[in-house]
């Protein structure tokens, strides 16, 4: 049984009749084959990219694992349509918290035409793209079970400023996320961002590959931060994941790092590392407020 | 006495009537400010950062010092005009072999006009700006006392491509640079951007500085790579030096890293270890080829 992704926070959606991703219940998610090429680029990528012994085994758990592609009714009733069959990222979790930040400072190419180039410069410029290297593209915040997810409108998202990414990237973490901005007390920060196999120490080993891989350019592409939270509340161990998705603009990297994947990716770490810095601060600051005898823990308790 | 500067490899010429940089005999460069404002600009951003102390000591070496602005006679006979007053980088070098690297996938600023941003791009794509991440504006090589300096024309340059760009960081550091292409030794590889305090050393630490610092973002700057061929030749020890010059662009960073940077400055390095680690797997085969009993030092030579 094939239905339309509770959990999607950018992209096309299956709703109203429009042409979208699917998932099944055993975790796969359908991605149907865009007619103009992208998809088969998208496909072809997987298929380059699943068999290419240059990529480092540690490197593969950043990637969804691709089944191939398959004929499937498409959402839009438009009959059979090829669709790439995905690892559906978000089933493992229960209540995601996700956010889709799209990496580089530009998400054209440089073999690409004229005017495609000129449409994504001018949404680059709108966005923060250019400023910082990075755009949000989409995110849900989990709140809590009565008030739910936050989840901004795609104009609310486009207009986001280098001033709201930054406050987005601490309420991410924040169990006050609902009343935003400075207020947001982060207390998931170092359980989310910190901690080994955290956030951050995942965006850094990302990194060292980017340094230094070739193979491939990443134009356009997603990074997939999530976590439940839920789960960090009631004191389990939280998987916080990252994941780069949509590789319809995947050009041969012909002997030359990704720069401009590489800045980008810099650029988001500086940030994340700035939440986490602040909160370990705050952290202390509270416990040396509250008069407790003891020391900070790794998660931002006082011990 | 001012004189044209003998080793200037980019930029305006002080020659045939034109306006641009002196140098006189006791190691200042004088650089006449630009009328549309960069001078000033330049000018401001000296004076910032001379006076900045988040600046850390270990990176103002990478900076030219500045004597601050004097009234001088200008070159192109125009009558007397404000010049930056700066140190001279080149006076304590002999017969400098020189590259200038403009660094960043683009050149252009968010804030400046649209008809500025067009006319950056146009020359970003058709140069290796894009598409590395950097682009060389000006070079020359010393080949030694009877064939002089290899110094191509601003065309020639201009039109540079990712094959050429790897070339010359080859040619840059080979005993017989002159045949170029292929057959460069890269004989001076391991003394000039390998070992301790050589060129890679120093663009790491200039790397770390930009994973960090949200103070400034440097568009359309240089990064000069100099060292004195003959001192290497002769068994002396040589002085490679990096110096970052021309700050018209800079803008304040606003707690962004200059990302734009760093991205480009990392595809750099990139290339500056593949020659290096090209020229230790060659000295390493010519030892075996040679039978030598002998290791490789780390200068390429067999011990």
């Amino acid at each position: 049984m094939l239905k339309v992704p509770e959990h999607q926070v950018a992209g096309h959606l299956a709703i109203d009749g429009k042409l979208g991703p699917l998932v099944d219940d055993s975790g796969r998610f359908y991605k149907p084959l865009q007619g103009d090429g992208r998809g088969n680029k998208e496909l072809a990528f997987y298929e380059s990219f699943s068999s290419d012994t240059r990529v480092p085994d540690h490197i593969r758990k950043y990637f969804p694992v691709c089944y191939g592609s398959q004929l499937l009714e498409a959402s839009n009733g438009s009959g059979l349509l090829h669709h790439l069959v995905l690892q559906d990222i978000v089933s493992s979790h229960r209540n995601p918290s996700i956010m889709d930040v799209k990496i580089g400072s530009r998400t054209w190419y440089p073999e690409a035409s004229d005017n495609y180039i000129q449409k994504c410069l001018e949404k680059d410029r709108r966005t923060t793209t250019v400023s910082l290297g990075f755009r949000i593209a989409g995110l849900q915040l989990y709140e809590g079970k009565e008030s739910g997810y936050w989840r901004p409108g795609r104009k609310e998202v486009q207009s986001f400023t280098v001033y709201n990414v930054r406050s987005i990237l601490r309420r991410f973490v924040s169990s006050n996320s609902s009343i935003g901005n400075e207020n947001s007390d982060c207390s998931f920060a170092p359980s989310i961002y910190g901690r080994s196999a955290g956030i951050l120490e995942q965006l850094l080993e990302l990194k060292a590959w980017f340094e230094d891989q070739t193979i491939y350019h990443f134009h356009s592409c997603s990074l997939l931060i999530l976590f439940d939270k839920e789960s960090v509340s009631k004191g389990s161990a939280p998987v916080p994941e990252i994941k780069l998705i949509d590789f319809a603009h995947v050009v041969e990297g012909k002997g030359v790092i990704d720069h401009n994947f590489l800045g980008g990716l810099c650029s988001l770490i500086k940030f994340v590392s700035e939440v986490l810095s602040d909160s370990k601060e705050s952290s202390i600051k509270d416990c040396v407020e509250s008069e407790k005898p003891g020391i900070c823990t790794d998660n931002g308790n006082c011990q």
